[in-house]
């Protein structure tokens, strides 16, 4: 790898901004992470269900920083059907995206069953809206646990594909092997997003941490590596989507600690980061890490995948420039970053 | 099962009591549990890695708490010598404890290589000491996580079993289907404690909750109902070490929480409840909870293999009768119970 990249503006296909004093405290930070597009989810209390409500939501993130172009995202729920797709589709709203009721942050009016929402798939796969799925099936304290919730979910991602085959769907985060096979197994309307600490976390990271604890979680070296070596051979296949999740400082401490990395200010960083480490550990090669792939992985191929122009921006990122904040603070929160108090590289915008 | 039931006093052959303040604030709940005997772990800091200082300890916490029997097992380290282990049997010394290094709460003195230990193991065999093993191999960030440590540590336990067959061995706080089958694969000398949590916890139990994080850590559905199994199935083979593990709460919070769950004043009571809801989930039969299986796994069992003599006090344990306090306090520590604030069983002393 080389100790300097100049690549084109990246774009991060995968976050959470939140909303009020959060979102005033995070939303600036997405341009120091080196990205200039931002996928905003809309598990919002309540979610965003509606065209009204996406765009309201969206003016709210123009405001706080108008320099990053937002993508919306339809929160999936019995209130959503194919009219309301058309309309999503008039007023420029990307995708739909699909909690399973329970599962992470704000997901408890998600979905238990796919089948009802097979018309608004329909609908999505005409219109060209994305379906962006949080690809776990809810613990059940029998079969199901955090670790083979993502693997038990494949299935389902296979058989939308086989129903759907226009229908463009992003399986999101994906932390498995099994993951990767079954986005490979499916054609080219299907891909996946990679967030950058799932390309350096392991299990043992969140036993203890739950600054480290997100979902879905982090698993074993072989799921890592998976990981990185469907990210550096990809070819547009997976891209980045960071699922950067703030949470306050006291969300994290005490028994029962909410799931979510919040990795916005460093998100390139972070990835340069991880495959550096990824090359020492032997996971993958330095002549894996090349130009085209990153400009691909860190904005290019999730453009192209959504149909959005290229970047006349460029970001400058060199190798050890900088120290991992404490934390950033807002109004009543405050936020610890991934790896915060660590060196990493950074960011400049040209 | 009864509502009622009537039973020899308890032995919990695993305990962590800490020293100073918090053994101060923890000895005095062994009672509370249940138990009478106590088998304690040397993992102070700095750890107990000889006669004398396991005879101080043994009597400070004689001092706290003269109702109960304390029996103690060394710290495994290069510092224990086959005559070290002459002393020890003639001091009344029950075992000799191996940590793998850095696997757990004070482990940075214990084992790397178990080699340069033969001659003490021989020792040990000739003299009649138990070998307590934590039965990890530390997490190296490439093929072992705390997910297959334990498994990964199981042909150790074989091989150490193969060639001491007349060393009596505990593989303690089994927590996986596969610890239960390789010490059933072993001859008579080798045995299993299995903790009162890991008959409850899953992994999504201890994800994003440290106070019930440890190590090892809680496992799948299917291992938790290979636990349970083992116990009712046991005739001796398993039997109950609570691995109580108390933490101050400070230790709780924050990136990286210390491992250990706290469970020595509910002792009984915890495994009772955990007995009840693997019924009514259906890993094991309302007829498997006998009366017999009780006395032995909470007590019998392990008072045959460490040959102490059985129990001329009874406790009589009620359902429903109490509430898990908030937590524990002393001078300067706090302590939270597995389950603060849940209803469980209760505990007299006749």
């Amino acid at each position: 790898m080389k100790d300097t990249y100049t690549l084109p503006a990246a774009a991060d296909f995968h976050v959470h901004l939140r909303d009020g004093a959060m979102a005033e405290a995070v939303t600036p930070t997405i341009r120091q992470g080196g990205a200039e597009v931002a996928y905003v989810m809309p598990n919002l209390v309540p979610p965003v269900t509606t065209v009204a409500a996406a765009l309201a939501y969206k003016e709210r993130l123009q405001n706080i920083d108008p320099s990053v172009t937002y993508l919306m995202t339809l929160y999936l729920h019995e209130s959503i059907t194919p009219e309301v797709v058309k309309e999503a589709k008039k007023a420029g709203i990307s995708g739909i995206k699909s909690y399973p009721a329970g599962v992470t942050t704000n997901s408890s009016s998600g979905v238990i069953s796919y089948e009802p929402f097979f018309p608004v798939f329909k609908a999505m796969e005409e219109e060209g809206l994305v379906l962006n799925l949080h690809g776990e099936v809810p613990s059940d304290r029998k079969g199901i646990t955090v670790l083979n919730a993502e693997a038990s979910f494949l299935p389902t991602l296979q058989d939308l594909h086989r129903r759907f085959p226009k229908l463009r769907i992003v399986l999101e985060h994906c932390t498995t092997a099994d993951a990767v096979a079954a986005v490979r197994s499916c054609g080219d309307t299907v891909v996946g997003t990679i967030t950058a600490h799932h390309l350096s976390l392991l299990v043992d990271d969140w036993a203890g941490n739950a600054l480290c604890f997100c979902k879905p979680v982090a698993k074993t070296p072989a799921d890592r590596r998976g990981l990185l070596e469907a990210a550096v051979n990809s070819r547009g296949k997976f891209f980045l989507g960071t699922d950067s999740a703030p949470h306050d400082v006291s969300a994290k401490k005490g028994s029962k600690a909410a799931a979510g990395v919040f990795t916005q200010p460093y998100a390139c960083q972070y990835v340069l980061a991880a495959l550096e480490d990824a090359i020492e550990r032997g996971d993958i090669k330095d002549e894996d890490v090349t130009e085209e792939f990153l400009r691909g992985f860190l904005g290019e191929w999730g453009r192209k995948f959504y149909g959005i122009a290229e970047s006349n921006r460029k970001i400058v990122l060199k190798k050890g420039g900088e120290v991992i904040v404490e934390s950033i603070k807002g109004a009543g929160v405050e936020v610890i970053p991934f790896r915060s108090g660590e060196p990493t590289w950074s960011v400049e915008w040209q």
